[in-house]
């Protein structure tokens, strides 16, 4: 297998792109894709502060990577979610690249900043833990992007993430969800503007960069999105993939160019009639946001260790959590 | 597992109905199902005269079958397509039920009647075979309704076959097939009215309906649409209904209800400007129809044996074959 560019030994095959790279173009590679990206949905400008989410898995230390290689002044975030091992090495890997490199990472802890954490939240919820995962870290982003002066939020999201998002948006025709689901959110009152730099390039190429770059991340997958409807959305579009390279590709950039408009207004309309939360001032269609409804009910309550939440465990297992916060479809990723 | 209605021994469960039924019960929620799909969607009138495409599989068997029970006059046509032995006892099944039930079955052949056969087809326009047969099935039923003073063709196509279709037409964002999906198509100038009665029935309740009716239908699928990319689809679907029963109904109908009106224009604007085939007088834009352009192609080849065209055979096999057909998007099915 030869590099496509200069004929050298390639170390990936990228079929729905038909080519193969060494080890020096497939970072050239990412880079176009990621500048590309960024530069056809004007994701940002020159001199733009930016705050990247950093979970310290492949795809947010990738794009902290990336963005850096590209110039841009990024700055990274990373939030402590309380779920056993996997949050302390994600945490871990995210504090190792940042000192490494003598990075600014800004840090909260769910559990010492607002006495709860992610397995304690599920189970009072009893809702499914992505449900609330996704809440806070939106919430508490947003938050440390408007206080700390930044102008616009980045996010890991790949290709396959947001290719697995539309499959769950069509098959429950979410249209205010279909509405609102872009590579860039612009900034509106209260929420800054947010980007998602790699959405052009897939899991298996975030992964290779950081292999090749030397970042060290998190291999493991969360423990409690196990089975959830977001993989298994991955897995079908795999399936069809593998015998169409290209298709995911074709799925979300044609839908970008053909279809998302079509259902702009549910999105717009959903978003009419936000106020401020009367305890955070965060924008919300309530008085108190989702945010702060749920520190208000979980911070009380006795943790509960991420084991007993896991398959088939206790009376808060899956088995018992309401399904409906469980769709697998998305709006604000 | 008892009947969810008579709590008598159940013969089959529909998760997505979270429901058992026993022969009995189950019978009849095929007939309601088909019922409320024809009323639903307008699909028939009483008095109608239906002309069903009757292929000698469980669907177009089970169609003719509960049309005939719900009173509806109906009667079958079958279109003998050249593919081996498949070809043969598919046609034998449709003549042993029509003969068994004294119903009046009108038969085409292509090879006889139009000088061609589908593997012949796909070998000479190098395109994948379910592109010349779905256009020359499509083409002669119209033509048969139309010169049998039919008011309406019902199709086999069930909710398994609609989703699949949609499926393809969303991963291609295929604008001008999503605003023709439909499970009735009106009549327009040269097209009768064209109705899919099964689309509230899934393929598994087809076939477990032929098993309870004891209606013997060939079970075998076509070898010619081994691995194409609609097979894929439903395989990625039926991976997403056993984890969460109802999603295909959900995706199909939600779909109709709340999105396929947004794709009306592309679908209509497709259809401005047909005109009449001057060799047969079908509507086509060309001044030919893609029917007859067929048949003056292939009319004249030498045969091509069945087995040339299976996986990996010859210069014509499949990876010769151009791809642009066989994306697995759909308008008229």
């Amino acid at each position: 297998m030869k590099c496509t560019v200069c004929r050298g030994p390639a170390v990936i095959d990228l079929r729905r792109h038909n080519a193969n790279f060494c080890a020096d173009h497939f970072l050239r590679f990412c880079r176009d894709q990621v500048a590309k990206a960024i530069d056809r949905h004007e994701m940002l400008a020159p001199g733009d502060r930016v705050l990247v989410a950093v979970s310290g898995g492949k795809d947010s230390l990738a794009l902290w990577d990336l963005l850096l290689e590209l110039g841009y002044d990024a700055e990274g975030m990373t939030i402590g979610l309380g779920i056993g091992d996997y949050s302390e090495a994600s945490t871990a890997a995210a504090v190792a690249f940042a000192e490494g490199r003598g990075l600014a990472l800004h840090r909260i802890d769910l559990r010492g900043d607002y006495g709860y954490d992610i397995p304690t939240a599920a189970a009072v919820t009893r809702r499914v833990p992505c449900s609330s995962c996704g809440m806070s870290k939106r919430h508490l982003i947003d938050k440390a992007a408007l206080d700390g002066g930044f102008d616009v939020v980045a996010t890991g999201h790949n290709l396959d993430d947001e290719a697995a998002v539309l499959l769950g948006n069509v098959l429950h025709w979410q249209t205010e969800y279909l509405g609102r689901q872009a590579p860039v959110l612009p900034a509106r009152d209260g929420f800054p503007r947010k980007v998602k730099p790699l959405v052009r390039l897939g899991e298996r190429e975030t992964a290779a960069y950081c292999v090749v770059r030397g970042i060290d991340y998190i291999v493991d997958e969360c423990p409690m999105a196990e089975g959830n409807r977001h993989l298994r959305y991955k897995e079908a579009l795999n399936a069809i993939e593998a015998g169409s390279p290209g298709t995911k590709h074709a799925f979300y950039f044609e839908f970008l160019d053909k279809a998302a408009d079509r259902f702009r207004p549910e999105a717009a309309e959903a978003q009419e009639g936000l106020q401020a939360c009367r305890s955070c001032g965060a924008p919300t269609t309530g008085e108190l946001c989702a945010f702060c409804r749920l520190v208000d009910r979980v911070a009380d309550a006795e943790p509960v260790p991420v084991e007993l939440l896991r398959k088939g465990a206790g009376r808060n297992g899956r088995s018992g959590r309401r399904a409906d916060a469980a769709t697998g479809a998305r709006g604000d990723t």
